[in-house]
């Protein structure tokens, strides 16, 4: 018996066909799709899962899966129906069980053996949820950028640049981030004042790519020989409690396994150290590739 | 003698002809215009400004001033030149001394006798400037909502929002404003989860409607016979803590007559009566029409 774990991303759709030890068998990939988009969304999503499948098959000899799961962002509540629909037309050649997952729970899966626990992520957006019997028992941000995400990649990166504008034009404290920010986003001098000119460029910015930008504020908070920006400091901080409130917030009965999952969180960054510190005695776990989150749901379903 | 003072705004354009001691003689008004629209900017508004003179001019039996002063947002630094060229060739058959001032300048002017001082603007946008001999010294913040304008109307409207959702989704104090805010926006009960809903409401608003919602910020802030929002009072000082703080990167010399501009400050608001009371001991004034501000550099001109 085999199953078949199918990760939709942005960027680049994966699949993954196990046998029910686990052990790899094929593997597919396609292009990326979001499901949000407006015109094709769905439709293009469903040819791109069908893609990364057929070839995962074929890579395995024409061995078919007995259930395929597919975690995907925005597969969420609100149009789950619509969209596991698109799935199942889609992937009905290949295998008649399908089952969509948001890709919370393709993150939470990807390490936790536990059906239930916490997820905590801190990629280009930000949220925490609980987890009870495989499914989201609740939530806490994961509100965009306008309205939340508070301590995200995007958030991180963002204040990043308002204490830099605040800096140049003497309404904050001096920080490295100034100058670093400046070279990173490559700030043309046109305009005689240093704010003005950042205002320019990042009036060009996707506001996503604001993330980007995260690494520089992480790298200057962190103490080491030389020097700790205190500025970039505080701003880790505030992203850290921002991240543990978001968690505390969908706790219940205490402390639980948390899973750190995003770029903030699941690398070695001061975030996530402060992050740890403060939830001292959870057991805390780092997110793997959620092409085995989906591989693990698939398992225990067909168990 | 006469001279002419016209504001040039994004909804109207606005002219008044006064003799020497100051008596209105003439007005005009035409549509509005945008210097930093990319197409047709510049332009339109040359053409708006040379239909408000000559109405002005008719309205007032033909007489011709000596002076124009147009005031403008936009009118500053960066394209100051281009912007002098095309009003100075629209409003030659009228007049041959033309002067084209930012609107700092004329919201500074329009109730301060002295051309120098400091004016302190909260509006949309945010914006400190120290005023010498007339001209701009100094300037803090006026950076726009993505990087600065600490303390505006749309900084004030966005954090009302940012709470609300903290609120709705058990991250953040009770507010009233959760309440206030869905219905003053009309939020629809769609995802079955409040702050989704918030989410997708915000998504379709342009980031200056934001400003719009600062006066439900503003008046639960304000202590009354019923009750006091502890949400709106804490943006409310971190607002008028932000806006002091600007005030305060352009102060050279201790204190000067300040100039409050902009309807978060021109108003009776909470964060004018915080402001006023943190720049105990400076003079203060309001802000006027803008009109009267280019009224008055004119005059001081040619005199």
């Amino acid at each position: 018996m085999t199953v078949m774990g199918i990760d939709l991303g942005g960027t680049s759709t994966r699949s993954l066909l196990v046998d029910t030890t686990g052990r790899p068998l094929g593997r597919g990939q396609a292009g990326g799709a979001n499901l949000r988009s407006a015109v094709g969304g769905v439709a293009a999503a469903a040819r791109a899962v069908a893609e990364a499948a057929s070839q995962a098959v074929e890579s395995a000899d024409g061995r078919r899966p007995e259930m395929i799961v597919v975690g995907a962002s925005g597969a969420g509540a609100a149009r789950h129906d619509e969209v596991a629909a698109a799935m199942s037309e889609a992937l009905a050649p290949i295998c008649p069980r399908i089952r969509v997952e948001n890709d919370l729970a393709t993150a939470f899966r990807s390490v936790s053996t536990s059906p239930d626990g916490y997820l905590l992520l801190s990629g280009t957006g930000a949220v925490a949820a609980r987890f009870a019997g495989g499914a989201v028992a609740a939530r806490a941000d994961g509100l965009g950028w306008i309205l939340g995400d508070v301590g995200s990649g995007l958030w991180i990166g963002w204040q990043g640049l308002r204490a830099a504008a605040a800096h140049l034009d003497g309404r904050g404290p001096s920080t490295v981030l100034s100058e670093r920010l400046v070279r990173a986003l490559e700030v043309e001098a046109v305009t005689g004042d240093p704010a003005q000119d950042l205002v320019r460029r990042v009036d060009d910015l996707v506001p996503a790519r604001m993330a980007a930008l995260a690494p520089l504020v992480l790298d200057a908070a962190r103490a080491d020989a030389v020097s700790l920006d205190e500025v970039s400091a505080g701003i880790c901080r505030e992203a850290a409690s921002g991240l543990v409130t978001s968690l505390r917030a969908v706790t219940e009965e205490g402390p639980g396994a948390v899973v750190l999952a995003g770029g903030v969180l699941a690398h070695d960054t001061i975030v996530r150290e402060l992050v740890t510190a403060e939830l001292d005695g959870w057991p805390v776990l780092t997110a793997s590739d959620p092409v085995l989150g989906a591989v693990r749901i698939a398992r225990e379903a067909i168990s």
